[in-house]
């Protein structure tokens, strides 16, 4: 077999090439491969920040509500519409992803009494799995959650999904891209096969939203939540979104009813009356410097548009997986994510039996940071806003170098305390 | 009746004055009276945040995780304890009040099936009310809440919260200060009076964190929550706390399972098995900037103490309706606080039947901010570490000025939008 030849990275055209500049880099020799994770500081960030700070609540003092916080939720929620293909007045900021999970799951299962099943799958998130059992447990009415299984460890065979919808099956809840391997769904096919069946269809967008195209109302979705502080670069554990169709807001209803979730708040009425629209989803402040912050880096991913982000990203999720294949599936690497871009997120996971170790020698050696993820997963995320070419061809070679030269070997083994 | 020998201004020892300076300042001739909706913003937290957003998320990306973020939910935790009386392992920083509120009274409900009712009064907070709504709604087996009503429209009769709570009283939900009228309930009688029934005790803190002395330990209380955002100066929507005593922590179960409760987080197990003590109660990544914003905020509060501030505190509200008797009483206003400090907490409330106007013309014209609740309230907050009695003066003659010149006239009639 002849070796397939790999260009050099000076050999692909970068068209976002330019808004590296417009992020913090403090040490350019640092190669971030952990934007899946938190996202990089965007410079504008900052400066918003810091105006939001002084100007708004140092020298606005209250009369900040009144200028641009009290709006900031269906604001910023719209923003964050255009990137996951929403139309108006269906996406708010609230809360945190799991929050926001509960609320919408328990509003689904609600309006389908008759039906007991939830059907989701073991590549999910764990933190969206728990929510999932917390609310069977607080209904108590014998509902049941049905993990579809993977059978390559990478990704979900659709006709294993299909066959665990059926008409007892409530509510589909997934995660669109998968947050160990990088597989992602098809919308589209999925949101109709649960249709099919009468069930409601729920995506968490967390490693999406920002990197790849979604269409919510294209694949006639009737859910979603996601988190901002991954490929939206907003900032630790800055807030989330979520998003209800519109025929179903006035069907649905939140199981907490917050005062922003009132119809007059300001008449401070002894009794709840639910607001229209997805004002019922919210529930009370959010963090408005964390939600600030988010919203100006946001706007840098607004503007470089998401289809040429997924341009960039096929590309260099593809070149790192030849540049695997040529120089790392030698040294005892398996690939742990889809090689076919279409099922593709925006990071590549590499499988060594060493990963924890090799993980620490690649942050603490080499200045190169991926993450980790138990059993075996090394995460490699690519933020095509930020990263360059040469840095995917550099990162495999500090890999390669720390496997070849066994420089891991003085790291203790065992579990990654945080990353 | 000869009338009462009012003190000039500068007659008052002042032991706290210096921490003004601890402050931004942007406007010194503006009287800012609403520490009780939004504080102010110290100067240590905008520092804070500067080192946050460019040293540890700009420099450190990921690794701040490992730093100071992880356990900030604890970590502030402890010092929002000390404010709030209660040893260490018993409070967390997490979600909003609301949310907060939503998880206890949950598990409370859930720990005393056998009985029926919550027991608030119709001064609390509307939205602790509509979460206690939506709580009854979502258990769907008949709870009723009971509204304790007032009597004098400021305070509840001793009398008749004791008569509302009965042997089918599961939860006893309060605001220890309310909000519109700044009437403090003896925290440690009433929690007594509710364990006498075997009902459980939540108090929320909201209007009296970092302004009243607070003894949840000593009360005995079992339950607790609150803001940072007011006198905390924790900053706009600032992230919330909640306090479950000790020996309760494996009594109750929080209905939201999020990922930070989690026994192993980072095992990703796809069951969820639930962390011992005050992470049970987390759900997930709070909102870093808003959070160590707030941090530094709390330390100004624990440097200045408590003891302190409620000295200067009842000195100031004390001088203020003495103020409002002398200058206000024959203007048309009414006072709608106690005159008991030992029942008021930080704010005093003034009503008048064209408080809203009053309000706007003092915030537009005369340099004042105070807030207006409906129907009639304008209330006017004490944050003894940047409010001198010089501006306490100064306010009582702002607000005398706008009345008996009638300069209110020229603003239109009705509700304020947001304040």
């Amino acid at each position: 077999m002849t070796p397939k030849s790999i260009p050099e990275p000076t050999a692909f055209e970068d068209e976002l090439a330019d808004f590296r500049e417009q992020f913090v880099i403090t040490e350019p020799q640092l190669i971030y491969l952990d934007g899946n994770s938190l996202g990089r500081l965007p410079k504008k960030t900052a400066e918003r920040l810091q105006q939001v700070v002084s100007d708004d609540w140092g020298r606005g003092l209250i009369r900040g509500w009144n200028t641009d916080w009290f709006d900031a939720p269906t604001r910023i929620g719209e923003k964050i519409a255009k990137l996951v293909g929403a139309a108006a007045g269906q996406v708010v900021v609230s809360d945190t992803t799991s929050i926001n999970l509960f609320k919408l799951v328990m509003a689904a299962l609600a309006k389908n009494p008759g039906r007991r099943k939830i059907v989701s799958d073991e590549l999910n998130f764990p933190s969206d799995l728990y929510i999932l059992q917390s609310c069977i447990a607080l209904l108590g009415k014998g509902h049941t959650l049905q993990l579809v299984r993977t059978r390559d460890g990478i990704s979900i065979h659709p006709d294993d999904l299909a066959s665990a919808i059926d008409d007892d099956t409530a509510l589909v809840s997934l995660s669109h891209v998968a947050f160990k391997s990088g597989f992602m769904y098809d919308g589209r096919q999925v949101t109709r096969l649960a249709h099919q069946s009468g069930a409601l269809m729920l995506w968490d967008l967390c490693h999406s939203v920002g990197a790849v195209p979604v269409e919510l109302d294209v694949w006639g979705a009737d859910l979603a939540v996601g988190c901002t502080y991954k490929y939206l670069n907003g900032g630790p554990g800055s807030p989330a979104f979520l998003y209800v169709r519109s025929d179903l807001q006035e069907q649905l209803h939140s199981p907490i009813w917050g005062w922003f979730a009132e119809r007059s708040p300001f008449a401070f009425e002894l009794d709840f009356s639910p607001a229209p629209g997805m004002a019922h989803f919210m529930v009370s402040s959010p963090p408005i410097l964390s939600a600030l912050a988010m919203e100006a880096s946001v706007d840098v991913i607004l503007h470089a548009g998401i289809e040429r982000i997924r341009r960039k990203s096929v590309a260099q999720t593809g070149y790192l997986i030849d540049l695997f294949d040529s120089k790392l599936a030698r040294l005892g690497f398996t690939l742990g994510t889809p090689r076919d871009p279409s099922i593709r997120g925006s990071h590549v996971s590499i499988r060594h039996l060493e990963g924890y170790r090799i993980n620490r020698a690649l942050i603490e050696e080499m200045d190169l940071i991926p993450d980790f993820r138990e059993p075996d997963n090394i995460r490699l995320g690519i933020a095509p806003l930020y990263i360059s070419f040469e840095e995917i061809y550099e990162a495999v070679e500090r890999i390669r170098c720390v496997v070849e030269e066994k420089r891991y070997l003085h790291f203790p083994e065992g579990r990654l305390a945080v990353t």
